[in-house]
């Protein structure tokens, strides 16, 4: 195994399901194959934004096994194995180790902050199961908030942790001081949707992992940006950046997203595992007049 | 099936584990059968402090079989179904009716404020699966606040709901107003340990759905307060205060009520499931302290 | 006293201060003129960005008496008067009505969730002081979650409430739900910075009550739509996004603000009174070169 | 100026209003008096529960003054200087020292978490005003969680800290592991309405600053541990802990301590400043009876 820092662009998989929360298979291999298609550099599975919470032990397992065979080893895939309890972790993180996952993403347990607890957590996953972790910071789901120093001291002191996907704002900047506390080789990416990818680069993130539905775009930014094209970069987020805003927002992003994933023709069925979000006609208007003025069609052919 | 409202005193099961967190079987079937036997009225697994939202799917269904089998029919079971989606909810809750369960503990999906989403997923619960529900007021575990009004709300919008159990203080003045408000047959338990039982009876709750390491006190109180008998239910609730509020103690409560569990024989080992509260010395030595002074053993001599 | 539902852009004043954290008068004259110039339909002192929580009385009472006399009635100016108890938001209102003020911005105090102890602050103030309110939705800042449904409860309960600034997220659609719930002429306004501007615009907000360090852009966009000009505020809102998104990072956006109004010449100094968030020379070197790229010259050449 | 530790019962002083909200300087006149005749160590006054952040400048500025002239020098006073930035903080501390103040109470400024930012705040107040500072533990006002790590350090940073008011539960152990952390001499006190008191002694807390109606029942706590007399301590905690916990309850407490302070005759109204709890008809005759079995007249004839 190897445990190098994480770099480049990791799309984080919206789950496909049915109206009634099943989960819709077809649509998700289709997802995860076009996904690859576009050229990210890996793919995150069972994370918040694909609803591992909202499901059951079986279907998290499904679609943990049938990522595993859509990609055929053609790119790394993480595996959200966030559980409220270390054994549970555990289970899970052996599950997804077996299966063949490149990584694994962990948030905190529900409201424990940081501390020796927190600590013992990770360390312990770490050393139960032999994958890269990517510690996820991202308050809105778990209540738990991590300073910068409380962030490099996790990764200080735990081994495994080779990446940070930092979530809390203000990320550009935050993405920078964690990064001076930190004494061991240990990447920052983005998320939010990207929507301060441009920022979060120019304060030293390897790149991001989060799940904009035109994953192409945060590559074109990302790819300019490690080529040393800083102009291209700004170009490319500037232009984009009224749907990464539009998607970004926080709490109906999802529902955003996967609307624009329906359109896109990646999935059937726009809708998230209830209770969530849900858009009304007014706002799906708007999504489409954000849309019509951002020449996005070309990812569509270039897909196609 | 009937949709009676929970009267009595109901225990939370704590879930008896290992060190490293896995199933103590053994002392699982002790502890459910020395329960029933203290005169409970029923038993809900599977609570918060039963720490099923740090168990795997697998776990929780052997600790609903064990619960099932152990009882063989004496006391009605009620168990805990919080999932972060109506779906999972769904699908365990079905588990738990096909498993001979008598009601279900429902607290809303973690940071899902009251409002059309929350009273829909009560709802779909509600139709799909045909038991009563325990509504779960606890923000303390999903960061969920309900106002008097929002839980009456909710009752009087969903049939399925019988049973409020109100844990957000001020527990009894809150159960007042809630009860005020409801215009179906709904009862109203507390919880919290039992450190405001005697306050919550006066405020017109039906009794107790809780987890105190001594079921037999809150049997006691309880049985004397719907007899009538105002008086020994005070001097019983006086005389166990100090052992109440001490085990009450909020995020410490279940390490130290795991500990007395040990302490009179009924399961092996304290461990909380990491991550979790643990005693410190101290901590263990002002148990004893408190124990001594308070004639504790007649219950362990009624039980053997 | 007219109560008119406020239409249009209101700018939130910052509060200048020198490094020591002591009003900067001769600031404070030359912004609160400058932002006037600018076109703004009228300013708001003494919100969360104004620092109003971090100054003593006779501070506040001082912003007052300088605002109303650079401004000598060029523009409406509302004054927040948010306190953590009923009778003293009275007597600070007061003070803004003896002050000249035309109207009031008041969030609910702190942790206050809505219920029948909320729409009492507002109705006794309301009753108080004759002054239309500015209902303050911004839970980062008080802790207090408003559904929809409670701001729509608050509105349709006290008449003296004439505008909602809704700066819960998501606030497009938000907003839109919130003005179909409530049957009296109530607009709403956005806020945040002005980073969702658009969206507000299309789901039926009246304009904005913000901060931005460019009003003039918020001025362009929102006199373009309330003109009927949809795509002239499109494209301002797309060109100047980036500095938006920039400057509207939560936690940190007000020390960017204040950075950019000193190097506008607006204020003498970019201090946040402290505790409070600093740039970092890595961040501010990412402002020049946000800034550098949107021609933003045109605006301090028109002001000069 | 001594910079010794706290060690005692420092009074909680609850600030008496008319039903208006407006300052009823007789009932302070009485209550202060009352209370130093009670024995108790010292006074604090303008805390959370003397409603300090209700009141105007002014007004606080009336309590200090009068507190210090009825007081005449017979006890110490702690005045709680809180507020939400520095340079304020340190004008009020400056007026309390003035005034003649022994000692500031200052809890972290709203949602700002322990960090470099909240040292220097009190690292500031430190150097700005020659007096000892009791850091407040309180996060249910302030939304601020500090583990005993973060307490520690700050205390070990700030010379001025000689005490701290631990008030996040569970108080106990964390009153253990915070003195074990601290490398200066500094006291640790209880408070929350003294519900832990004994188990806060017994966990090395040197004796409480909180305000129950009842000051008395404090004083002989923990004058008893303090000479040693283990049994004593016990025995009084236990006898009046059924009223301990009853006007403990959180959210509430406070309506029900002015209560008993007007059934006591030491103020004329029960007024909480609004918005903030009312005790309804059922709560007031459950407080009572559970008054009616405790023995208390003893109390106030000794005060007569």
């Amino acid at each position: 195994m190897t445990m190098q820092p994480l770099v480049g662009v990791y799309n984080i998989l919206a789950t496909p399901v049915f109206p009634d929360g099943q989960l819709d298979i077809a649509s998700l291999r289709r997802l995860i194959d076009a996904t690859i298609r576009m050229g990210v550099t890996g793919i995150t599975i069972l994370g918040v934004v694909g609803e591992a919470q909202k499901q059951t032990d079986a279907q998290r397992m499904e679609v943990l096994t049938v990522a595993m065979e859509v990609n055929a080893g053609r790119v790394p895939i993480i595996v959200g194995t966030s559980r409220d309890s270390t054994p549970a972790a555990i289970v899970a993180s052996h599950e997804a180790l077996d299966a063949g996952a490149a990584g694994l993403m962990i948030a905190p347990p529900t409201f424990l902050q940081p501390g020796p607890g927190l600590t013992e957590h990770y360390r312990s996953i770490g050393d139960a199961v032999e994958l890269p972790i990517v510690l996820q910071d991202y308050p809105v789901v778990n209540g738990v908030t991590m300073t910068p120093r409380a962030m490099a001291d996790l990764a200080n002191a735990v081994p495994s942790i080779v990446t940070i996907k930092l979530e809390d704002v203000p990320t550009p900047q935050r993405t920078s001081q964690t990064l001076t506390m930190i004494d061991r080789d240990v990447s920052v990416l983005g998320g939010l949707g990207g929507v301060y990818l441009l920022d979060e680069l120019r304060r030293g993130s390897a790149g991001t992992m989060t799940g904009f539905a035109f994953p192409e775009v945060l590559v074109e930014i990302v790819s300019a940006w490690r080529a040393g094209d800083r102009g291209a970069a700004t170009r490319t987020y500037n232009q984009y950046l009224p749907l990464l805003v539009f998607e970004g927002q926080p709490k109906l992003g999802l529902a955003i997203r996967k609307e624009i994933l329906r359109r896109r023709g990646l999935i059937t069925h726009a809708d998230v595992i209830k209770p969530g979000p849900t858009l009304d006609a007014g706002t799906s208007a708007d999504l489409t007049e954000t849309m019509a003025a951002l020449n996005l069609a070309r990812f569509d052919l270039a897909l196609a």
